[in-house]
């Protein structure tokens, strides 16, 4: 099968690998609808995270069911399943308590960016949806593997709800899909921090009530104005700087809650600052498992429409090029043909 | 009036001040029933918090209402009060959210180990007891101004509850009370970092169910061993190194609470490390206004004790050998008569 392989910074290739196949009895085999690229791939596109050797990228999944393990029972093979990107087994306590990126036995996702992909934890990993999709449905089940479900997960964090004014520091696709996530939650008032003109008008679209073009100290202080002084009741951090923790840290009011999604990278939280904040921090990999069942319902249903954020779309051939679009901002999110 | 003040590291002397008296027309003087001396306060005895100059110490307090402003409403002179460390209006957003010791009009106190003290928003700060209390009540009242409200704080951040399994890292009187706290919040197990042997008893008799005198990684191993490689469900950091914090967030399951109540001295919490564990963290100076109300009450019905901590008690004048007691772990806590 093809399938795409980083094999240094700004070198991505489509070759031939090897096809994806059942290795345990919990396993799945799935043939990708689509594939995508995330914006945590470009860290070591962009050489940020180190690679040892070549890697079968991507992480994001929907399809359908080609071979399945001889111990799967909950799914079959035809069915349309999407999943996140960490397979777990949605049976252990912490996959109960909802923080299934978290499962004892969890194994973070690669290789999807190709025709197959094997899925372990199959049972505890994959939801179908409801029938065999519409083509047009294709684009937002995708996004819910893990942009739409790490978004919504952010603003579930920063407890996006009735009342609350919630601020969004991001404008990639988990960013901008936190937004409609807070907006879904019934947030009052979403303020997007972005300074792109079409990141901004998918940010309304998707429910930012207002823009705040300003960043770091000035971008607090926008945000401070904007709220009597207080600060956000809840920020949602989908960067992974220290500028952007700290923005988002500082946008929050005392006993305010810090959604932070961004993977960080070159940050250090200082103790005694942070203390003196008495913010919440809730994040790290989503636990996207937890939502998937409502977030499909919602696609299905067509209440939300999340794959407006794939903006540029290619063949999996042309993945090098699709890399190259997000890397210079020219595509908020790339889908993948296979 | 004679208070307690630190000229610099190790060098604390009792001498006359000028008497506290109001200054704003919502201030209340009260006079103290004791003072005490905080494991915070060996920060700068110990020359790790530098000081501007001699600093009149002390930041908990309970006794006398002796002087009202003319705004002041909610008291009246010779009412017994007990307020927080941190002066508070509680009417603010942030305030009526319960994160008090955030409030948008905050005042950190200090001058309390003291004959009198002035507190600052006497209306939202100061909590009346349903009367004057025994004399045996004292210790109690004062530790709810600070190490229990703190405690306790960490422990409802920390999540302790019926099916919980809570770790606490911390053996000082913060540790201690939130081993209390966690008792009284119904946890099922609770599990006391401890090594020093007087403290293990004091931790059994507040609620602890084990001791565990390993630390670091050691320590963490042990925890996971004791909840079938889970990790506890929550976890209270009260002693505030780079060490401790670590050992909390690893003690951990993903998805688990980090209650963090120690003054983060030197810690610097790496971005990505944090993000792959995957906790909870919420701390900070804690909201002990919130629980005041419903902590004096447990006390006045004699239904806890956290009296308990004040191991060693001296006259008001000796407060130097109090610091030196308790920098010297010869103490857990000092109350200190007046």
């Amino acid at each position: 099968m093809r399938g795409v392989v980083m094999y240094g910074p700004g070198d991505v290739r489509v070759e031939e690998v090897e096809d994806a196949r059942i290795v345990d009895s919990t396993d799945a085999v799935i043939r990708l609808a689509a594939a995508c690229i995330c914006g945590s791939d470009l860290w070591p596109y962009r050489g940020i995270d180190k690679l040892n050797g070549p890697a079968h990228m991507g992480h994001e999944y929907a399809g359908l069911v080609e071979q399945i393990g001889d111990d799967v029972v909950n799914v079959k093979v035809g069915d349309f399943v999407v999943g996140s990107f960490v397979a777990s087994d949605n049976t252990c306590e912490i996959c109960q308590a909802g923080y299934q990126s978290g499962c004892i036995h969890r194994v973070f996702m690669t290789g999807t960016q190709s025709e197959l992909a094997r899925i372990p934890h199959a049972d505890g990993t994959l939801v179908p949806t409801p029938g065999i999709p519409d083509p047009e449905l294709i684009p937002s089940l995708l996004a819910a593997s893990d942009v739409l479900g790490t978004g919504w997960y952010a603003a579930v964090a920063a407890e996006a709800g009735p009342g609350k004014t919630i601020a969004v520091v991001g404008d990639g696709a988990v960013g901008l899909l936190a937004i409609l996530a807070a907006k879904q939650l019934g947030a009052e008032r979403i303020i997007a921090f972005s300074r792109h003109a079409d990141r901004q008008v998918l940010a309304r679209e998707f429910g930012a009530t207002d823009i705040v073009e300003e960043r770091g100290d000035e971008g607090v202080a926008r945000i401070k104005e904007m709220t009597g002084g207080y600060g956000a009741h809840g920020v949602v951090e989908a960067v992974g700087t220290q500028e952007s923790i700290w923005q988002a840290i500082h946008a929050a009011r005392a006993g305010g809650r810090i959604g932070y999604v961004g993977i960080g990278h070159e940050v250090d939280l200082n103790g005694l600052d942070l203390f003196f904040e008495g913010v919440h921090l809730e994040g790290g990999p989503a636990p996207v498992r937890r939502f998937l069942p409502d977030l499909i319902q919602l696609i299905w249903d067509r209440k939300i429409d999340p794959g407006k954020v794939f903006d540029f779309t290619l063949p999996l051939s042309q993945a090098a090029e699709g890399y190259k679009a997000m890397d210079e901002r020219r595509a908020i999110k790339v889908l993948l043909t296979v």
